[in-house]
């Protein structure tokens, strides 16, 4: 029987600890505040956003949802974003995505001030990733390796296979495991034989969006298999890029729902609380309250 | 008996096409002109400052030396930068590094403007050569790829195990390969066991600055391998980090010296020519004289 990469325990884990920190926060009289801005139309999103709520519930942060219809300008989302930067009451600002198409998604989150960044969109929080210097990492990049550390496998040392390069999580990913001691080998559209490089790994990440990507002929039984991939088939059914079937012939696997995605909803406020670090670093809050100025 | 890489071919077949871009250039009353900043008393950086003086004057380009004392200031560094940088008449600024200890290396080359920053250097051609926007890319790697290229050996589809990874050669690297279409490892000082992941490949690139890391046994037959890296042994002897025995166990492999450095000092002046198209497109140049403004 192989072990469940279970996104719960690693979330609920991280919940505590960002239930302390903004104790701490709300202690010097600083209310953390998220705001999302929801073009509406895109069902996907507009369950993330609200799902985010929730669990924003839960920490004792604010979250607020500014809703735009879908004919919105991409000059009003751009204004917004701005007003948000200013606002001095709200520590991160969230986009979902994708916006409509006549929005040119790039010119609209590059508006967003890094140290509000908390999807660590922007070009200024991707680089800081890839150098390792102070910013916002990507969310689902640290979730993917907070659910394998949590489960006690470490990345050190080990070669990883991984499969998927695109912007979103593939490429912050790849620098995530390389500063984390990895040896990893980048798998992408132009690989030829995927199962040649992943049986020659210890742990596959995949990050493709493709239903059934990886088969059982991929893998071995030592195998750790990490799947960020969300793909929606038939109605309203979500899986990952591996197919269910793997799950039986490897060490360890998380499942789609319930693995990577569960943890990055955290790990989302988990970065606000890196946020306002920062915001803070920067002189950027008030803490008169309890003399900390 | 295997193919010796070597780079002479790769730079004179270059310098034909940048002689003929530099006649292009002065038929528009433009006289591409570079300038090196160069500290002296590190012996490797005044010999290369003058080798590069003797290619520049091959392909009719203006090359100047600014020479500084070893006890020159931070300031007096960047603000020699700021100079050039708003000097017309300079297309390209180069700094030879290693800079004295007291000098905040960072510090002095990020003040080169992007589009004279003819080594590729700055954080902004940094990003360029990582997300493959318009930029000026690290030499080096463009010059390991085109030696490969050159011979016959396309990346594109192949498995590239890539040795090193540091900030100068390694990781512009990589990005530079899966760009090309290879699937790489990435191997570093972390990497338990190199061989596993070298003998796993069919291209190997090395850029580590360690004599003799790579060795026989690390090899098989069918190998082709691009060595970057440039050591200095016994007295003035410059090997690179592939053991010389190596050459005789595979298909191909490139020499040190001869091989990727030869290529890289005529790369330079090829990014000098990216860097005057790109001052064109920014409307930097004065084109009055055929009416090309």
């Amino acid at each position: 029987m192989s072990l469940s990469l279970r996104g719960r325990d690693v979330a609920e884990q991280l919940k505590s600890s960002i239930q302390a920190e903004v104790i701490g926060w709300k202690n010097q009289d600083v209310e953390p505040r998220v705001v999302t801005i929801l073009v509406e139309g895109d069902p996907a999103s507009e369950y993330y956003a609200k799902s985010k709520g929730r669990v924003a519930r839960q920490l004792g942060i604010e979250y607020e949802i500014l809703h735009f219809s879908r004919k919105v300008s991409e000059e009003a989302l751009r204004s917004t974003v701005q007003k948000l930067n200013r606002d001095d009451s709200v520590h991160g600002i969230m986009i979902e995505l994708p916006l409509p198409s006549h929005i040119n998604t790039l010119s609209v989150t590059e508006m967003i001030e890094p140290h509000k960044d908390v999807d660590g969109l922007t070009r200024a929080n991707r680089h800081a990733n890839i150098t390792g210097e102070q910013g916002i990492y990507p969310a689902t990049p640290l979730a993917a390796v907070r659910l394998l550390k949590h489960y006690g496998f470490s990345p050190s040392g080990k070669h990883v296979a991984l499969v998927g390069f695109g912007q979103t999580v593939g490429q912050p990913l790849f620098h995530v495991l390389v500063r984390e001691n990895a040896t990893v080998t980048v798998c992408h559209a132009g690989t030829p034989d995927i199962s040649r490089h992943t049986l020659a790994s210890d742990i596959i990440f995949v990050a493709v969006g493709k239903a059934g990507l990886i088969t059982e002929e991929m893998v071995h039984d030592r195998h750790v298999i990490v799947d960020a991939g969300i793909n929606q088939i038939s109605g309203n059914e979500i899986v990952g890029d591996v197919d269910p079937l793997v799950a039986g012939k490897v060490r360890a696997m998380s499942p789609t729902p319930g693995g990577v995605g569960t943890v990055t909803t955290m790990q989302l406020f988990a970065n606000l609380m890196t946020a306002l670090s920062w915001q803070q670093n920067l002189g950027l809050l008030d803490l008169t309250a309890v003399g900390m100025a």
